[in-house]
């Protein structure tokens, strides 16, 4: 972050405060995981059109979070717990930032309602993205979402919730942002299927035998994008796309029988969306989430991308397409089967998943047992219909106890 | 035609009468070309939404006209001459059919400006599209433009005329079609560049000496189109690609610098828009002149089109892209230069390649005498700039002469 190198962080917040009525203001939970640290480098470039005014971090990143508070001099900042809150104390002692740090889920919620900020961007991974979530929409505040366990878990209340208080979601998952980006001007209506694309991760040329001995190593090496370990994971699965199915079902208010997956391998068309009458319209951009982001940042303006490489369409050479394979990836089928339910199906599909990955992460079970073990998570769930935010906040523990039980069992 | 085997005209005519109020009327001309009978095939599919009123051909397709007019019953028909218009009413002469037949420059005027119509489909070929078109813009007629030589020979004057009189011109050429549905919802200052793609014609994969003793025969082996003979030419020789960044120019009121020309030989994305911040939304379907004529006919809305195979994402396997080599298809350089000046230019471009693409029809020149001589003209050319209707007939006369001066010169 060298353009602030030298300079007073007061001074240099001054410098664009006398616009600050055109300025848009962020909140951003999971500012130190990897779209958030994007997104403050997109901020960063843009200092004279975005300003961020909270940030929420967990406590295992909180020498970075200290440099955030440097260089972004936001009003309040939240972490984990008050042992987490003294050592960033410690950590900004020799600067002369003054800023509220609050703790714990009182502190991520005051970071996601704040009353200053215009935009929360939802950053955190998995289903601690809910309340946060939804006490932001309570207040208004429009949503760019990353957090897609969110719409997973919560879709049906998280949406009527936000058609209650008029505000709106503009989602920063690049497949989202692409079906956003194709719809403007048109009506839901009008559109006979969504495609949602995926690279088909680091397995697809892989045959069953090679999967089903892969290891964590293997499964981190995704083709094309940089992110956390555990989506990392999800992308081998492809239970991402399978979660994303559920995340455009909710997000576009979408018959889900009609979302389409097709894989494309280089990852440059980002979705897609079919009208009635046949034509299809597209979203191409190159592998790089600084460009969703970039777009939820700006919406519903469109700003000059300066930073990094741009696609230029003669230097494609091929794109490819191939129809993905349920039966070396049943985890795609499994989401793309609860995608169907409204349910708390699909809230105890995402919080077993991510105590699975993450005893796949830690070796304690294989590849293959990932779709095993969900299986079996899910075959016991007794499923509640329509469910309600205590429907959801149930079945959510009920999945992680029975997952963990299961994979003991396993193991 | 099976649908109406055995029926009596004015009873079918009648059976769609009902609900005439929510009925599009639409006009042709040029029914008996390549667009035009596939808009009547579009139209025949769907006569509870669309109508026809008035039709105008040429007088070497009497018979399909008067099939035409027995199917479609419009209220008015235009042909090119007396003797056209009684050789029609021969033809008609055992239905029972009631209609006004007109002729020439008159009767064509008549037909675009048809008082009963919503919608003109411009379907004739060349610069005789230019007069009837602005006839029907002065009568606030919206526009399905298949003619693309009258944006190029006018399109300052046609696009002033359209704002004035605050009617829209919606384009039926694929490239311009595509365009059209990427724009939706958004603002023509947001884009960086127009993408416009091509097959790169018959010539393609063909080297320099290859592309020089080229026939009539390999340049009409268009590889995804089914076209009129002298468009097929202009697509072997890119002239045709060149002559869309001079409609697009107009069309989009955009800098033609920041038109961008990309070869996509399987021809399923038919064209994109860059957005400032490296996004790129583009256009896919099947290479299928009916999509972009539905997408005219129904504009601003979307309906079925029921017709034929649709596009499946999954069954592509692979798009490609190249840039256009302007070494071996000079023509697209000329008028990537011609397109930047606003003045007569573009006029005489468009009237001299017609006579010089006639020429090569004709087996009288060679393939790469082409671009030679179109060069010869516009080189020998005096340009007015902003021209207005009178310096635009005057050009495109000139131009006419002086290509056929050249050509004799030449043979």
């Amino acid at each position: 972050m060298k353009w602030l190198s030298g300079l007073p962080i007061r001074l240099v917040n001054r410098a664009y405060s006398p616009s600050n009525e055109n300025m848009k203001k962020i909140a951003i939970i999971g500012s130190t995981g990897s779209i958030g640290r994007q997104a403050l480098e997109v901020i960063g470039a843009h200092r004279d059109k975005l300003k961020v005014v909270a940030l929420a971090a967990g406590k295992n990143s909180l020498d970075e979070l200290a440099q955030q508070i440097n260089v972004f001099a936001p009003d309040i900042v939240s972490v984990p717990n008050g042992q987490a809150a003294g050592d960033l104390r410690a950590l900004l002692n020799n600067t002369k930032i003054k800023l509220d740090i609050l703790v714990g889920e009182e502190g991520l919620e005051a970071v996601a309602t704040h009353s200053e900020s215009n935009l929360l961007l939802t950053a955190i991974v998995g289903f601690a993205g809910v309340k946060p979530t939804l006490a932001a929409i309570k207040k208004g505040k429009t949503i760019a979402l990353a957090n897609k366990e969110t719409l997973v878990a919560a879709g049906s209340i998280i949406m009527s919730l936000v058609k209650e208080k008029g505000t709106k979601i503009i989602p920063v998952d690049s497949e989202h942002s692409a079906i956003h980006q194709c719809l403007s001007g048109y009506a839901i209506s009008d559109i006979r299927h969504l495609w949602l694309t995926g690279s088909g991760g680091p397995f697809r040329t892989w045959n069953q035998k090679q999967i089903d001995n892969a290891t964590v190593k293997d499964a981190l090496q995704h083709p094309n994008w940089s992110m956390g370990k555990k989506i990392t994971v999800d992308s081998a699965t492809l239970m991402n796309k399978g979660l994303e199915i559920i995340e455009a079902r909710w997000l576009f208010d979408f018959d889900p029988r009609k979302i389409k997956v097709v894989i494309q391998p280089q990852q440059i068309l980002h979705s897609a969306v079919e009208f009635c009458d046949g034509s299809i319209i597209g979203q191409f951009g190159l592998p790089d989430m600084k460009l969703p982001i970039h777009y939820a940042l700006f919406y519903p303006h469109r700003a000059e991308f300066a930073d990094g490489p741009r696609l230029n369409l003669c230097e494609l050479n091929s794109l490819t397409f191939e129809t993905p394979d349920y039966d070396r990836f049943p985890c795609l089928k499994i989401a793309q089967e609860v995608a169907k339910e409204d349910s708390t199906a699909a809230c105890v599909l995402n919080s077993a998943n991510e105590i699975i990955v993450e005893a796949f992460l830690q070796e304690r079970i294989r590849f293959k047992d990932i779709p095993v073990s969900l299986m079996r998570v899910l075959d016991k769930h007794n499923r509640v219909a329509s469910p309600d935010l205590e429907d959801i906040l149930e079945a959510d523990l009920w999945a992680r106890d029975e997952a963990a039980a299961i994979l003991k069992a396993m193991v």
